[in-house]
């Protein structure tokens, strides 16, 4: 694809795969907003004080029909919004249309090349002359890393005169994100530097990307304010469960029309993701075996009645395997060698290095037979057998669904409209340092509460003397923070 | 679409969307195959001997992937095959690509409107002048309903002079029958008589089709003996119940993104299509509620779990509704009106008379938006509300989805195929007479049999000992006819 | 326990534990009215008319409250009954006080020798000088049983004067059975028959019964008519699979205290009971694996996510066993030998033979320690492993626990009152022959239908041409017979 | 009963129901064992080094069978052991006499009365001349109240010579408690003094105590450090979630032999308890509905498919009603009037306060009619409804079964074992303020760890390069504090 950047008739840039198809994506937005009630409240709450008002908000994030939603809160409380997506399969192409089209400047479509989609990010944190964006709302942390990586080299290079050196990383990725600073250093050397200075902070999505955040946290080398949206109950316990619930038999019955029931399938992982995943699987009549690390989460899977072993144990009788452990080197060339033929293999966690790809992708004499995209079946020389791995080792459920639901990234997302409010008002405090922050209960609760209409549900009410009783105020927030839930 | 045929290299006619899809066909075959022990079993047992040889066969049935096996197999045993799809939305055009170009006679697409679909029925029963084919495989029973009616005219013509009144029919698509019937009466008075002559049976796969045949039985008008593959226990418990399991949230997840999990869902009807969905929705996450005529399948539900109500009593209330009933006028357009903003609506029987689609076309001002196809928003002009209609009012799981699993098909094809080895091998005996019949036990538990290696299973078997305790040959089969499974 | 009997101040005699506990039984039986809907609406619709007037009722069958409430609606509708229970640990000690201080004769108690067992049925019999009963309520066919060796007894003996051969038999309950007759032989040796001529019929409960009623119908041996009601689907389905559902972690809680999550349940037989079984085992964490030599059954069980597997395969490592074959020498004693310590092995199929326990209590040097009643502790020498068996290796949800919940057994129970109501209209008549039935489906129908207002359930009604169209009566029945629920 | 104390050969003290029960308690001792890996690992792993040396340990907690291997594995490891029970109903008086004649004085009995109860702690606390106990195991928090109540009371009696104001409390237990107290005043004005001189620290076990400890932790009047063994993960989501949806069926049909599947079911709460309650009656087939105050477990009770409604709204349709909140004033007498007939009411939080007893208890012309223990049917004279009261409104699963299984109190115990060693091996330093903390996490781990093995579980092991990866120790904690399982 030719990385050329369009306008939109009202000179709004994007490069999205057909701007056509914007109508269809409008229709789609529209069906999920009768699903995203958090949003559509914090429209109706938020929108008359227009509170972003004067603000750039550049995200990363799936560019889905829900994100749709979400960006089209921010504008609706005043922001001016750049977006990309945070991979390279995750995008609907016309829900990418119809922001383009209507409402921000989108870079993002399905089925990018890592070139592209790097190229994507660089084009999201772009506002021109005046630098960067004022708030970053980052899915995975790339957003945070090129910036990070960025400020670095430039320091380095000021120090010292020294580039990056890019073909020191064995990791194609991160070659490519040091070319792209190293470029950009020899013409503007300043550049991520300024993006910094402007920066008030990032809300941050994802597990993979929080636990960046609080690395950064601990060496000391965090440059901006950081809120971890990701541990808010209403994200990590609504999303990781219940989307991946939803999502995962979606991504697996979309891709390949097999039947879940009578299957054997392994979870590589049980933390909430895994806990969503194999309850979805087991469900749908599979027989599900999980592998952990962790001896607390290894006894909630056998108390729910899933043997736990290891990945050895049984990778040769399983159906179906999939990762969601948020860790590398989960699934290797030599276990998927040793797999049934037509047994699947896919990834639900963040990144593509659960499965080792590149193990697979070099292996001498391997074939690879596109069934459709997104579904790939690898062939072993020795054995003539094939494993079909999808979404090529990355999102399942983005790459071969719709990823989450509506409803469940509801709740994410009104975390991230609270924590960019948040940031923004507090920009000129010194509320927050360059530290990383979750948001208080009270508004973790708030955000459940506007999800509780339409479902028709009703809250029983406290007593003044219960509350009493239990030591909480009437109206909440209801729990210690240590609470589990 | 122009109703041109095409021809293969070798001659074999078709009408397909794109024949082009044939390698995208074939891989999804190959995958299937894998899914199908029951179909593959037969070819390796019955191939070698070519029991089709010299027979033709007609087809009528859903031109899906795990239909291609399916034909696959009968032409693996000798079999001469056409074959159109028994219903409009159900063919997936790369499978009928594949098999127009590779195998069999094909004339079906995905969105056929009503003639077109007539028109490849009579296509798939036309063997040139030689006549019809000798068995047919029916599905809904439309291949048999056209041969019968097709004779009535024919001898009410002959006796009376009398022409079939086209017009007299309320249904639109009987009177497309009636037309197709008579046109050809006027150039060819005795075809479908001659069809008849031929014909050795039927082997029809569906409830709806079942209850046809029983009627005409009953009513002393069957015109050739009919093979009831529906009331197999390997097919009627396994492809209705585990079938729609898998199939029916697929359809609602690929046609609206929607999460499941905390909806309220309205099944009409619990048999054991009812009791799949049911499972599912609830499985989901769903409240599920049903609604029922018959006392003991209502008993069935409550003790499941699941309250039995009237559709009026929930219909403003529920966020999905779906029919599962094969009775007509369940859901009619004054319940639509009543329902909920983006209240999702669909079928999973085999007729679209379930639904009252007619009521809702004809609504006056109602407001039709296509948000993608078989996904249509209808707005009523007193509320504005819509509410969403899947696949037209006619099978969710085929026409947002596709269809049910291969390894459930399997079962059932493989009684599809073992009755038509029947019908065919007792072709010139008195065996069957012009009744419907069931295949015997020991046949149905071998279908199951078939599919036990692939899931790893084994069989306990019977001490001759234990084998007069309970009264049962060693070897089977094990159950007495009434036995309900 | 000395064999005497005792008589109320009305003159009606029993057999019970102690009668003083009928205040404590009466307190459970209104209890268990309130959840036996078909009972008691039979109380209302037949009571006025008092159908049974002049009926002798012979039950033998679990004296359980729900039993109660059954006799107590037989005798409602005019009957005199004799009762005494179908398993040596299955009475309810309260419940058969209260029955015998107010309602009927009865003869049972929890822990019954098989010598007393039989003294019972005897007692339960005898109707004094006149004879035998006119009707039967049979469970198990002990009553049929024993009439039917007694005759035969009799007959050969007028023939040959031969007595029947007491220890020909290994078996010691049928070696009991024939000294009874022979002794009764010596000084009435035409009693049996007086009790044949008569008899109108039996109403049978169980599976094992009903089987060898079949069998003496198939032998022409059958003396006199027997009602099947375990077919009917308001007793199979639901007392099989839903009464286990409830009843079999509860027999397992109160016997072992032992968690059920997390332990490796074997269930051997994936009939009703056994779907019941395992059902409830699943869903409290167990990881299920059954048996079978059904492949049909088989199939199902893998389709539901449940591994199949034999016996031997698993022996040394699952936890629980259960039996639910309704064969024989399912769990032989070198099974147990291989199993784990502390591995629990239980039954819940009629006999107590499903479990080999002659061979477990004759294994040398074994060592049994009773932890409480119904829980065993057996130690092999040669490991000092032991494993638990319950309720002796009889049903284990009634020795343990107190069998099915009332709400089921009302729907068992109403179709025995129908069943006994149907014979003993048509005793003039020869609709009856000495074979044997099931109760038509629009009676099944409306067992079902007395069920549901308490459940606050409501029917949809079909419209005329709704009925028309599925071609049944508006008002039912609703399926074919064929139908499998 | 007579208060008077007992002893054994060998000078123990007790009083329990019935000593000669010591051979039955001692082997479910032994069965439980088996099924407490936890505990059995503290002793070997701990029992050679008798770390409890010299240590005196005062335990008011159920005194269960389960109870009993915690008593025999804190004896075990050297301690001297005095034990009362922390609820009136849930002593198992086997075990208790089992403990009482081998290892441990022990005061207490299934059917106290609060007289009684307050009795036995006194007794639990008293170790003669030398004070009270090193440490205290408590679970509910009433050790450690009394001794706050009794310093307190002694030291206003030696600032202004007042004694507590007995009949100043509305609550009668409360009153009982300061008579206790008021009543040794007069004799030993410096007892509660010294008994806090002594004390090391208390182990917490529950939810209700850990509360009380952080209130007095914030008002500064703790007088002695606390851990808080209820926050360990593998106590709060084992015992609560995985215990009660093992022991509230359990209890529930014990009671009651009423089925649950069918019935409307109303779970108060929606914590931990409360899920563990929803998922089992739900699995039995119920239909649920949940009453909450906190919008995200409200909203987390919606996508696992449950209603959330008041319990206005639902009170005289449901058929079950169960509170589980750990608050107050839940079901009122006005609520119980309102209920159907027969409606089973029951509680399994701490505390009988959650259900309004005393409003029953006073309600004008209400009759209670006790159908067995624990199971009392309450008729209100207007409606003559009755509705079925559980174990008088104290904790159903202890008061109609036998509580939490093994396992899990396993994993609770050994928590326990770990808090204890951790106080005792600290007493001479200043890790341990007056203050209340929770085990370090990966003590945590390691409890799950010592849980594995006897479930046949292998964990996966982190190599040092995915550990590396995700920040975390290869041998754990591999979790972050704030992570909520």
């Amino acid at each position: 694809m030719a990385l050329t950047v369009s306008k939109t008739p009202t000179d709004s840039e994007y490069k999205v795969k057909d701007i056509s198809q914007a109508v269809f994506g409008r229709l789609e937005i529209e069906l999920a907003e009768a699903e995203m009630p958090g949003l559509m409240s914090c429209r109706s709450e938020f929108g008359p004080s227009q509170p972003f008002k004067g603000a750039r908000i550049t995200g990363s994030l799936h560019m889905t029909v829900q994100t749709a939603v979400l960006i089209e809160t921010l504008t609706a409380l005043g922001a001016e919004v750049r977006w990309c997506s945070c991979n390279i399969f995750s995008t609907q192409d016309h829900a990418a249309a119809a922001i383009a089209r209507d409402s921000a400047a989108v870079f993002a479509w399905k089925g990018e090349t890592l070139e592209e989609y790097w190229w994507c990010m660089g084009k999201a944190l772009d506002w021109g002359s005046g630098g960067g964006p004022d708030l970053i709302v980052d899915d995975g942390g790339d957003a945070t890393l090129l910036i990070h990586e960025g400020v670095k080299a430039e320091e380095e290079y000021e120090k010292s005169g020294k580039l990056p050196n890019v073909n020191g990383h064995e990791n194609g990725e991160n070659r490519i994100v040091l070319r792209i600073i190293k470029d950009r250093l020899l013409v503007d050397p300043t550049r991520y530097r300024r993006i910094k200075e402007r920066l008030v902070g990032v809300s941050e999505e994802t597990t993979t990307g929080v636990k960046r955040l609080y690395q950064m946290q601990a060496n000391g080398t965090l440059l901006f304010p950081a809120i971890n949206v990701n541990d808010s109950v209403t994200k990590k316990k609504f999303d990781n469960l219940y989307g991946c619930r939803h999502s995962l038999p979606d991504g697996l019955k979309r891709a390949t029309d097999v039947i879940i029931a009578s299957k054997i399938a392994v979870v590589c992982g049980y933390g909430d993701v895994g806990k969503g995943c194999a309850a979805a699987l087991k469900r749908a009549g599979a027989r599900v075996i999980v592998t952990e690390i962790d001896p607390i989460c290894a006894l909630q899977a056998l108390l729910d009645g899933t043997p736990v072993l290891t990945l050895e144990d049984v990778v040769s009788e399983a159906d179906i395997f999939l990762t969601t452990t948020g860790n590398k080197n989960i699934i290797m060339v030599h276990h998927m060698k040793q797999m049934k033929n037509n047994a699947i293999v896919c990834n639900i966690g963040h990144f593509d290095n659960e499965i080792d790809m590149h193990g697979l992708e070099t292996y001498p004499g391997v074939k690879r037979i596109t069934v459709k995209p997104q579904t790939d079946r690898w062939v072993f020389p020795e054995t003539n057998n094939g494993i079909i791995v999808l979404a090529e080792g990355r999102l399942v459920n983005l790459g071969c669904a719709t990823g989450h639901p509506s409803f469940v990234m509801s709740c994410s997302f009104t975390n991230q409209v609270i924590a960019q409010l948040e940031l923004w008002k507090e920009r000129g405090t010194v509320k927050y340092e360059k530290k990383v922050y979750v948001l208080p209960k009270h508004l973790d609760e708030k955000v459940a509460a506007l999800h509780l209409g339409k479902l028709g549900a009703k809250l029983t009410k406290l007593t003044p003397a219960q509350a009493a009783y239990i030591s909480v105020p009437v109206e909440g927030p209801y729990k210690p923070p240590q609470y589990r839930y």
